[in-house]
């Protein structure tokens, strides 16, 4: 795969499933229901060499990218990449010992395979304790991770600065993109349970993306990995970058709606997270908002009373009690996505 | 309450919850269990006379700020300004006929309520069908509210502009607020489900904030409002607006973690809404980063290999074994705060 340069931003996950022996065929149909949601790239943590040869297994049985997440351990990413991956993850700065990290580098320049160097505000080298801007320290380390890099030929890397804090994280970046050309690989890093981690996420990839910096990103949560797909998704679509799968507008909760919103889209999520083409789908309760919004969407449902119309291009298809809403909804975009 | 004039932004949500007579005391917990979480402003619906009732009975137990959300009809709105809320939400345009308009203004500038003028995309006045900018058609409908009221010299307005359209809601308070010097509610209308519409409204809101453009948020989710109220806080403190109860720093699902940081956050998630202070709180579970970023926090927690470390102010308190880590912390939270 091709990051960088122009082409569309990528959306990856972390993967938190064990890589065993007997599950891999599990790994690989959750990798493949994460593609169909839009994930692009899913890493793996590689913390031995067991682990090594497992994420080489499913790398001979899975299309889909994979990463490797090594830390300190040559030896792990020199086994790593004796497989087909799409990168991985190593800061040379970590490994220890410049014949270690000259042996990495030759390998993956032989192999074609990228490395990414992520600097994380939670672990920087100690010489840079006493540099108070911690944006300025991030960028700093980066740079001692490249200088090793570029001394021995090497730039087929993809970085990644990552903070908890949205400020940091954002200055952080921006000043490298200033600087470098190298690829980025963007977001935050710790940042918390779903609703202020997806709040933290959006605000900074936001911002990175709409200034152009950013080819891969990744929303992590203390969550599961079809949350962060998901984010990243609704990121790259808010920002312009990614027309891909279903919009959904749909109802706030409100005293208006005589139509439970919040229960259809329930009842309807796992269609609609299936649809890989573009289509906007209105999801009204209420008599206020309801039909004017639906009619500019694809298709749309809105509640009336005690009965569901079901609008497309500005035309009633069908009215239905509320109990057959989702069982016609789907119908009806099925047969949209069938005329094409 | 105050709202605009460089007054806090608050938080506001739009409840669903039924107001009938025999519910009201569940309606007052629930306002007061949103008021703990950081809600400032609780919105009903009043699409009828006994209702306007209901919320009257309400707002004479409850301290916490509401808004009537009326629509159409002038005597609902007429009933509401008998009680002492702190806004109702009319639109003159609607009301139909201006010397309703003019009983609406005068009463409500009487007993020192304001109005607010809810403009939506999805509801804009047939003469505006043919303006292709969706944004200044949305400004042009608030204009024609605002001149109605204008005329009758009452200008204790809020307004809003919503579209479920990141960049249509953004242009079209941009333009307002260049214009006019009327608070201003902001968030975005049918965002969707919780992931996607988070994603949007925070985007938008936090653009917004940013340029100094809103007095009160709503993030309208088809989900609960307490995901509305954690979602208004976590943009509040994203863009630096708020300082109010604890900010999670927390790891993301990874393979390096042999802490389980998502369930430790559901065992404690109870625990940390109810805080108040303005705190710092790390939950790591990987030994790469975590050890470095609960040390900058006020207090924290992380694995390390079968036991957690509780750190504050860089020194590690105690070491428990996983299972009793949550009411270690909780404990340790608690002195923390006593201590203040």
């Amino acid at each position: 795969m091709i990051i960088g340069g122009g082409f569309p931003v990528s959306i990856q996950t972390m993967t938190r499933d064990a890589l065993l022996p007997d599950r891999l065929s599990a790994v690989v149909q959750r990798i493949e229901a994460l593609r169909k949601r839009g994930c692009d790239l899913v890493r793996f943590a590689v913390p031995d060499l067991p682990t090594a040869e497992l994420l080489g297994s499913l790398s001979t049985v899975t299309d889909c990218p994979l990463v490797a997440d090594v830390h300190f351990d040559y030896r792990i990413a020199l086994r790593c990449l004796d497989f087909p991956l799409a990168k991985v993850r190593i800061n040379p700065g970590t490994i220890g010992d410049e014949a270690k990290v000259r042996d990495v580098v030759a390998k993956a320049k032989d192999r074609g395979i990228a490395l990414r160097v992520g600097v994380n505000a939670g672990s920087l080298p100690n010489s840079l304790d006493s540099e108070p801007d911690l944006a300025l320290a991030m960028v700093t380390a980066a740079e001692m991770e490249l200088e090793i890099l570029e001394r021995l030929g090497f730039s087929d890397v993809v970085f990644s600065l990552k903070s908890s804090d949205i400020g940091h994280t954002v200055k952080a970046n921006e000043m490298f993109a200033r600087k470098y050309d190298y690829p980025l690989h963007v977001g935050l890093t710790e940042a918390g349970p779903l609703v202020p981690g997806l709040v933290k996420n959006s605000i900074a990839i936001s911002d990175l993306l709409k200034q152009g910096i950013g080819d891969t990103i990744r929303v992590s949560l203390s969550g599961t990995e079809e949350e962060e797909v998901e984010g990243g998704l609704s990121i790259l679509r808010a920002v312009g970058a990614r027309r891909y799968g279903v919009n959904v507008i749909s109802c706030p909760r409100c005293g208006r709606s005589t139509f439970d919103v919040k229960s259809f889209l329930e009842q309807v999520s796992d269609f609609i997270q299936g649809i890989s083409r573009p289509l906007t789908i209105a999801v009204m309760g209420c008599e206020v908002n309801g039909p004017g919004e639906a009619r500019r969407a694809d298709i749309g449902i809105a509640g009336a009373g005690t009965r569901a119309i079901i609008f497309r291009g500005g035309k009633v298809l069908r009215q239905v009690p509320f109990e057959q809403a989702a069982s016609a909804f789907r119908q009806e975009v099925g047969r949209l996505c069938e005329q094409g």
